[in-house]
């Protein structure tokens, strides 16, 4: 039996409405057969950054024909244009506004069509739900095989967003700033072991949120004792700050966007 | 391979607990191939006109053979009986209680039995979780090809709640409420198309909202500028007013079952 | 055909980021065929307790086969073990940290293998999600059919919690206490039927939490007026206290732990 590749979706729709589970009807009276996997619907509300960071940091783990149904769109029914494409292993239906921009970075393969084919679509679409009258039929239609060639012209200039990248401040000091909060209230940064000197030393490395100093990357939560901070790298690659068995974001009144700087 | 129609999940328990998951541990049990979806669980507490709502808008996009379990059942336990129904075309499961309100005016061919063999319900039922005793397990027996008439006598009298229509006030006005608030702070009113003139244009159409008056229905969120509020034909077909890249319920400290008036 | 059994998901790290999805994503990858369940991702933060309670009154209701993938773990990255196990009926995949001693309890059949075997794991994985590194791996082998012996070493002396029982006051009196807050504001105790004698009929038990008092057992809420608290036994076993269309704990602004009395 060929195993057949989920749709994976991702939206700023939040679960408590109807919203995502239609966009799934669509998908599933096109393609019964395919999975249907949540990714998270909790980008912050028509916030395309933070929904292109968390696709970032989540797709590599998916198998190889992975339909992504991403949709955080501020703009739909606007001219803004709809998408969809392929890095030559997954296949990204959503709108074009920069949600894809750092899985675009990370391939040479980006191949992008316009969704412009009213039958790949529903009859009457409104212009204010393409989650669920143009995306959605979308990923059913590649799901079952239909070619991105069939959706409408290639798209080559498809919109990117800049990169999250910290500042350096002087020799030996950077930037950044807290790029996500999550459920255990865990300050994920926007630093990554790319920004630090290649061969720096966990315990030479300093980390400041607010007023609050912390030294040495430990390894685990549990290193430090409980409801004591700890600065470490994070299951996606960045440098994070938490509180064991606390919330760094509640014991220290922190949100996003708070500046982060980082010395060694 | 002939396509196995989903289970559809719809109530109130939210998805805080384990009440929705053990529910599809029962239907999983009794129709492992089955796909199980969740429309929403977060359909007001004990508010079946509210669940009656959502299934409304949302069950038209299923494909054909759909069954869904929708629960939302303060009386669970108590006399208020329990059925399995048909339409025709889906199939419903869940309490007696007028949550399939909508479907069943929308077609002639509702027939709907009494859920009363003990042989299609778990061994012991509580009386206050008939989500896992008795409505599950019928959506999984009828998963499997249960005939609605193996569960019990026929209901020709299912209860039914009265329409939500608007009031008309005078020539040329309406008088409405928020009907549903969403994850965007979006208002959805209980003002249809069908309630105004066939060949009323846009412009002309004004709505009053507390002491907040919108003029003219915009196509889409970006057609005004940011933080701006604007009236528009939302994707259920209702009227509703939403702020770009806001918040209106947020903005203007709106709840449900807040008064809207529309005139033209 | 035959049924494939699910792998079913309970964390504490809940439905707004990134991190279950990616779990699902490691899942899928290794064992395309098999569905995926959510039973809970709402296991309060860091706490075994609670999730061993949720998974307790939950797993019964699964088809045989499944496999449980239980993940609270605030010592990820530690010297603590991880394990998966099986009781001849279920399997089990998480933390050894007394997460399955209610499962434990039930059944004379345990067997448990430390998760040692890095070709088993993914191939970098990181100290503080373990979760998608090596526990969804861990699952996902298992679906494959990998044997529990092939993860490593037997472990025999899984970490157990004491048991949950309330403590006896004096003739016919129980001490007991809130154990789970559902998302109805229903509140579920440690008093189990066990917990009484045998023959006790409902009308002669009174509670009593706070100030309140709730005279006799009530069978099904809408056997007391609207806004009234009631007293029954709940869909786990347990004794609860609910208001019929209300919230008990927020009427009487009640948290969990809070001291239940039961006399009788």
């Amino acid at each position: 039996m060929v195993a057949i590749p989920p749709v994976v979706l991702m939206t700023d729709m939040g679960a408590s409405d109807w919203y995502v589970g239609v966009m799934k009807a669509v998908v599933n009276s096109l393609s019964p057969e395919t999975p249907l996997l949540d990714l998270c619907h909790h980008v912050r509300r028509q916030n395309v950054a933070d929904g292109a960071f968390i696709l970032h940091v989540a797709y590599g783990y998916y198998p190889a024909g992975t339909i992504f149904l991403a949709v955080v769109d501020p703009q739909v029914g606007s001219e803004r244009r709809a998408l969809a494409a392929t890095d030559g292993r997954f296949f990204y239906v959503g709108p074009d506004n920069g949600l894809f921009s750092y899985v675009m970075e990370g391939t040479e393969n980006w191949r992008a069509h316009s969704l412009e084919n009213p039958a790949l679509a529903l009859p009457l679409p409104s212009s204010t739900f393409h989650g669920r009258d143009l995306f959605a039929p979308a990923a059913g239609h590649l799901a079952r095989g239909v070619a991105l060639e069939d959706f409408g012209p290639a798209i080559t200039n498809a919109i990117s967003l800049g990169p999250v990248n910290p500042s350096p401040r002087e020799a030996n000091s950077l930037e950044g700033r807290v790029l996500y909060i999550d459920h255990f209230g865990n300050l994920i940064t926007n630093i990554s072991r790319n920004d630090l000197p290649g061969d720096l030393a966990g315990e030479k490395i300093t980390a400041r949120v607010k007023k609050h100093e912390i030294q040495g990357v430990a390894p685990h939560y549990a290193a430090v004792p409980q409801n004591h901070p700890l600065l470490y790298w994070g299951s996606t690659g960045m440098l994070e700050i938490a509180v064991n068995y606390g919330s760094a974001a509640r014991k220290w009144d922190i949100g996003r966007d708070e500046r982060v700087e980082v010395r060694w």
